[in-house]
């Protein structure tokens, strides 16, 4: 069977072997398959979808075309969480030291920030001195000692994946459910964990604006989680407006250490505790969800959870000084606030104009070498339907530049002062 | 506007406007847009298809990636016409010269053979010393004196179209009626040519086997002209079973010869017919099509047709003499008879089995480079419907190999001697 077989079969809508899809990947992988076919074999797929075989196929071998972590001298059930990404989500940042502070082993392999959303390593290393690139013997004694590390990829994982997502960047294929499922999906069986808990973001600021399509991304994904053998929930949650009041590198640091002893925001402590008490679950530390969020809720409650963070960041080379003194961390030059037009309703706060707003400031990156400054960002005073009056700050505004004229005026074209309006839904559904 | 932005409406089925369409071609022609995000482009076009603009625009800017010959010093209306490729299809070949027996202007750029069906320049090449590859002074020069005159593609036409055609031919985006029709109209408008009568054949040997797919790429091709400004006409004609009796390069100059001589086959003459009538009323040297057939028939019966092919052949640098004596053409060493297996009407007969035989017997390429042996080939005894006696020959091949068992049990797989069947009708339908 020749790639251009392959190809005609997928444009045809007939499904793919095992083997076809095997031997693709690893032609692909090595070299001996020109671009100019898989891209066409990605905009076939796109089109004509794939069947939940195919699709399980394609993930496995995308996993197998590079390193896969071996965590089996690591005693107990490894639980790992992923996001699709959005703005101002830092949930894994209370969530993994909650779980570990409940014996729970969370080894966490993460991303740098492209875009709009922000990166939990980059915001990690707002931190002095935390490393977020340590070898896999490290990172299994640390997850060994301490139960849990967030850490970028060790090695050479799922190739094929990076690959392909470079030219689906480039090919117009990059929102297609099932080469997004197969692309997260493929380097997360590739950590080696045993469970894993979606959270699939929806709503203006997600990749998947329609909740019905983050309902699809979703259901597949646990779909090929559990038939390649592992513990799987999806939670889809919103993303209309960001999570938590708190947008940037070391203020999002910042909002996980108030969350972490109990003065956080609600909807992002709300969001952590959704996804964590199906991992203490799955990791059999309890029966049900309802005893596993009273023993999260604890962990803040005893401090044991902020204190998990901060062995977290000692045993990864970072000041854990920072638990009790933010100013260790970087802070930007000047503060602007950006106050209400008139009397009203936050009626619309766009997510990713926020986080493009972050972004600008110098949060995050529009290249990928890109430099960050981990002190700029954006705090958030009003969320969705709550009252404003005229004059009164919106949000503050954390930049290294003085004049940040056009980035106040792309913010006020993207949030307005209306009538009363219904709050989003936090949390739209559990797939399990 | 860059290739991605591009890339994604066509994928969104959004209508590209000119400057996108001309903006790519341009591009692509001069390497700046890399291969992958053309191949991503023709496979949403397979999917998504395109609207009349788009594709007249694709076909403009595809014909202005290279040279357009410029015949306006020619006088009078210049008729071309082209066929879509079927086995034995050797119409070009008594057309030109009938019409040009009328004065009418018949300037042809044809192709050379690739896979089963075979090329008018390679069969031109049988007749000893003919050059299909003359300048374009010469080509008009020969247009004038002669009228006709049958050659290779001079100068750089369409370099786009080529440079696309590779591509589709390794990514499964072939089968794409809007690209088929824009390759084809691109190359025949950069002729210059003022009249387009298209053969767009269907059936088993056809490229479009379904009549109605045949009719859609015909129906497209005859608006991309009018758009353009051509005189356009398409005839949808029958390629269940080959065209004419004789398959191969000798063998279709002799049969071209018979033809012309009032001795050919009567489908290969009522396709010509068919095609060349509308040609004459075109070029206005007839009111109908009536009128037009019977003046057709005449260059026939007054050996007119034939000294005009004489005359074309001697311009072209060809031996004239084989006007009068096909010996002078290359034959092959050996023929063998393939006989039917019992009593009964031949109820099958492969079209395209016929031209991978004949092109296996080195009658064709399989590959770009493959040398041809010109005097191999098939003649056919009997056609659809015939009835056959046991032992009767049904066809001789000429070959230069002794032993053709796999060619012949080949062939013998691929035709059915049975009951009694309906001829296939030889026009199917005329689209204006």
């Amino acid at each position: 069977m020749t790639m251009l077989e392959t190809l005609m079969k997928k444009r045809n809508n007939e499904e793919l072997t095992s083997n076809e899809i095997e031997t693709m990947i690893q032609d692909f992988t090595a070299g001996k398959i020109p671009d100019y076919q898989i891209s066409a074999f990605l905009m076939a797929t796109y089109f004509t979808g794939m069947t939940i075989p195919e699709l399980t196929n394609l993930t496995m071998a995308m996993m197998h075309s590079g390193d896969v972590l071996d965590l089996s001298t690591i005693e107990g059930i490894k639980v790992d969480k992923h996001s699709t990404g959005g703005v101002g989500d830092k949930v894994s940042l209370p969530l993994a030291p909650m779980l570990a502070a409940l014996g729970i082993k969370v080894p966490m392999i993460s991303g740098r920030g492209l875009g709009h959303t922000g990166g939990t390593l980059d915001k990690l290393e707002a931190i002095p001195g935390y490393q977020v690139e340590i070898s896999e013997d490290e990172f299994k004694a640390q997850i060994d000692k301490v139960g849990t590390a967030i850490i970028g990829a060790t090695g050479n994982i799922a190739p094929a994946d990076k690959k392909m997502y470079a030219l689906r960047d480039v090919t117009a294929t990059v929102d297609s459910i099932p080469l997004i499922a197969a692309s997260i999906m493929s380097k997360k069986l590739a950590t080696g964990n045993n469970a894993l808990v979606l959270d699939v973001k929806t709503g203006s600021g997600a990749f998947m604006k329609e909740q019905d399509q983050a309902e699809a991304l979703a259901q597949i994904m646990v779909k090929i989680g559990k038939e390649a053998g592992m513990q799987m929930q999806a939670v889809i949650s919103d993303m209309n407006q960001p999570l938590g009041n708190k947008i940037g590198n070391t203020l999002e640091i910042e909002e996980t250490l108030d969350t972490l002893k109990g003065q956080g925001p609600k909807d992002l402590l709300e969001v952590t505790l959704t996804l964590a008490a199906p991992m203490v679950v799955m990791a059999q530390k309890a029966d049900d969800e309802v005893t596993a969020r009273e023993m999260l809720m604890r962990t803040i409650e005893d401090g044991s959870a902020l204190v998990k963070f901060g062995e977290m960041i000692t045993a990864q080379g970072g000041d854990n000084r920072v638990l009790g003194n933010y100013n260790l961390m970087p802070h930007a030059k000047f503060e602007v606030e950006l106050t209400a037009p008139r009397n009203g309703y936050l009626s619309r706060l766009d997510a990713d104009a926020v986080g493009i707003a972050s972004m600008q400031l110098g949060g995050g990156r529009t290249k990928k070498d890109d430099v960050l400054d981990y002190g700029v960002g954006i705090t958030l005073h009003k969320k969705l339907g709550d009252a404003v009056t005229e004059g009164e700050s919106l949000m503050t505004i954390a930049t290294e530049k003085e004049d940040i004229t056009e980035i106040m005026d792309y913010l006020q074209e993207h949030l307005v002062v209306g009538d009363a309006v219904k709050v989003p839904t936090l949390i739209h559904k559990i797939i399990k």
